[in-house]
């Protein structure tokens, strides 16, 4: 098993990777909860595959197991679901010192961390992820969040779960679009701060490539995200290059009301878009560029964008890393080096109408 | 003026008490803000009496500022308000470094408070409080809440405000209701922790008697709420103290539907019958129970309850302070001393019975 120490300005935990380790989940949460009773919360789709294993386990263990049940899809990180899910607390009368179990992917760990953070003002809780998205990225870290009408995430509180535990045997249920969704976070993990793990991605060559190499993969993921965490759990400075692709990912996503394009895949486009930038300010080389786009193709993610640059970054004005002085965005310097880079809104409307330019040509 | 210091966690912060102050709080804020843009949550009622004269001096410090209303009263604190202030801050285009101030009643403060603690995961804001109430008790120590169906406060933050302005002239506006609500807490603030305050008021013997004393009174107040909240500012021991009659309260509120009580009466009874069921387990002695029911007629506070004993003790089932051990409730031994005590909910139901007959009679 791999372990993973997080230190949080609370307390610190751990993230535990093995593969099939979920059928052991009530012993390794037994070890850091003294809770009777724990409520998991859980889409159907998760629930129907693995509630039944994660519930025998946590029985074993001597927890009383209520399980909440939310619809899947990004849907469900809305206003309503949450008031759902907090009411139906209410209704099972949990209290205080019960325990949260997010088992799913990002949204079911999203949407119950969010819970658990303001419940009866904060319960303990547990992330299991189940997809390689959560499994590498929104699991680790304390983030959690609901969507708005005006912005992805606009809602969140920063709660650190109790205990990780991810098992990449779950992967093996995911179909190709989610393993991309997981793949466009990895990359991202290469590209900012690990030119040994994108000169490794390079050679897996493709998914099933890296499939093959995954538990080591999630390690590398989750250490990388680990020291970003620890220098800047409240996100002021370094943890933001963790948002390499995203403010353009976010508002491409918003464009396309979520449905037309996958978090993965407008993240992709969205770092695409952040190496063309940084290249047309002299900031990125043009091989890092190259080298970004062509993993990405390799990967089967989108590097075309259709979005409107005025689009973009009026939707871009919203994000939480925006200050007066202007849009924060993350470029890259070569393959493992990232900085903040503060641009004027009508700087960044000039600069990406080329761009975008740039990037259609360079697929036509 | 008088000044407090709070130490909370994050970092240190101040209670601001002075008669006429309201027209300076830019320059207060200032002080501790370089935000350049506030936005001012308060209630209609509020915004008609005090908006210009806060708005005027923080433009005076160059705060750009927008004001968001909400209608006056506990029906403000669902989530549907919540969802409707959060929105119209996405709509604003509120970013992470826009300072909120909270210009209200207790009902303004917990919302308001709340919405700063998550909207883009944790804004700065400020409390200014108008009504006694909030300027002894909820301004004070950063609980934010709204209610859900299921239970008031059922969902917030702990969540400290940079800075909390007091300013006793803005009471000269208040009703006797409103300020009976205040005076139930100033009363609890005596009978757990300061038999010197208790005994004054006492003295002065009615609300009118106390207002001439109101500058030292809300410091007194406010001074015990800090010692509290230092000790305990995540409300696991200690501070649970300051929930003295609460729990009663909370009930008899929700049997009511929140219509048939305000919050200080409903205090005032459950303080009533904490002080019963001390006595009934021979915690409280009987001088310090009788001292405590004339206290409450005398600033005309309601003593007699008409709830259902099995009622009351079905609603604080769901108390965030519960445990599997049983309701925590808070007991006096005597003028300025209390403990926690927790009682099983057969037993409690038991003791009740008995103390409600008591009150009762006591009455007729």
């Amino acid at each position: 098993m791999k372990e993973i120490e997080v230190k949080s300005r609370a307390f610190t935990y751990r993230i535990l990777i093995e593969a099939g380790c979920l059928e052991r989940c009530g012993e390794m949460i037994r070890k850091v909860s003294d809770s009777k009773r724990a409520v998991m919360i859980s889409d159907d789709n998760v629930w129907e595959k693995y509630g039944s294993i994660a519930e025998t386990s946590l029985k074993k263990m001597s927890f009383a197991v209520d399980s909440i049940r939310i619809k899947p899809g990004e849907g469900s990180k809305t206003i309503d679901c949450f008031t759902k899910v907090c009411e139906e607390l209410g209704n099972l009368k949990v209290l205080k010192d019960d325990l949260i179990i997010a088992l799913g992917g990002g949204v079911v760990g999203d949407l119950a961390g969010f819970v658990a953070a303001v419940y009866m003002r904060g319960l303990n809780y547990i992330q299991i992820p189940t997809t390689l998205l959560a499994q590498v990225d929104s699991s680790v870290g304390g983030k959690t969040a609901i969507d708005l009408p005006q912005g992805k995430n606009l809602i969140g509180a920063f709660h650190q779960p109790l205990l990780v535990i991810t098992d990449p045997e779950l992967l093996s249920t995911l179909n190709k679009k989610q393993l991309k969704q997981g793949m466009a976070e990895i990359i991202k993990y290469g590209a900012i701060k690990d030119k040994e793990l994108f000169k490794k991605l390079e050679q897996y060559g493709s998914i099933e490539g890296a499939l093959l190499h995954m538990e080591e993969i999630i390690y590398r993921c989750c250490d990388i995200k680990r020291s970003f965490v620890e220098q800047d759990e409240r996100d002021n400075g370094e943890r933001r290059k963790l948002n390499f692709g995203h403010s353009f990912g976010h508002a491409i996503e918003k464009i396309g009301n979520y449905t037309l394009h996958s978090h993965g895949e407008a993240v992709a486009m969205g770092m695409n878009i952040a190496a063309g930038i940084g290249m047309k300010l002299g900031i990125t080389d043009a091989e890092t560029g190259k080298r970004l786009t062509q993993i990405l193709n390799a990967y089967e993610l989108p590097t075309q964008v259709q979005s409107n640059y005025k689009d973009i970054v009026r939707h871009m004005a919203i994000d939480k890393k925006n200050d007066e002085k202007g849009l924060k965005l993350v470029l890259l310097k070569n393959i493992g080096q990232s900085l903040l880079y503060t641009i004027a809104e009508q700087e960044l409307e000039n600069i990406l109408e080329d761009v975008l330019d740039d990037i259609l040509e360079l697929i036509v």
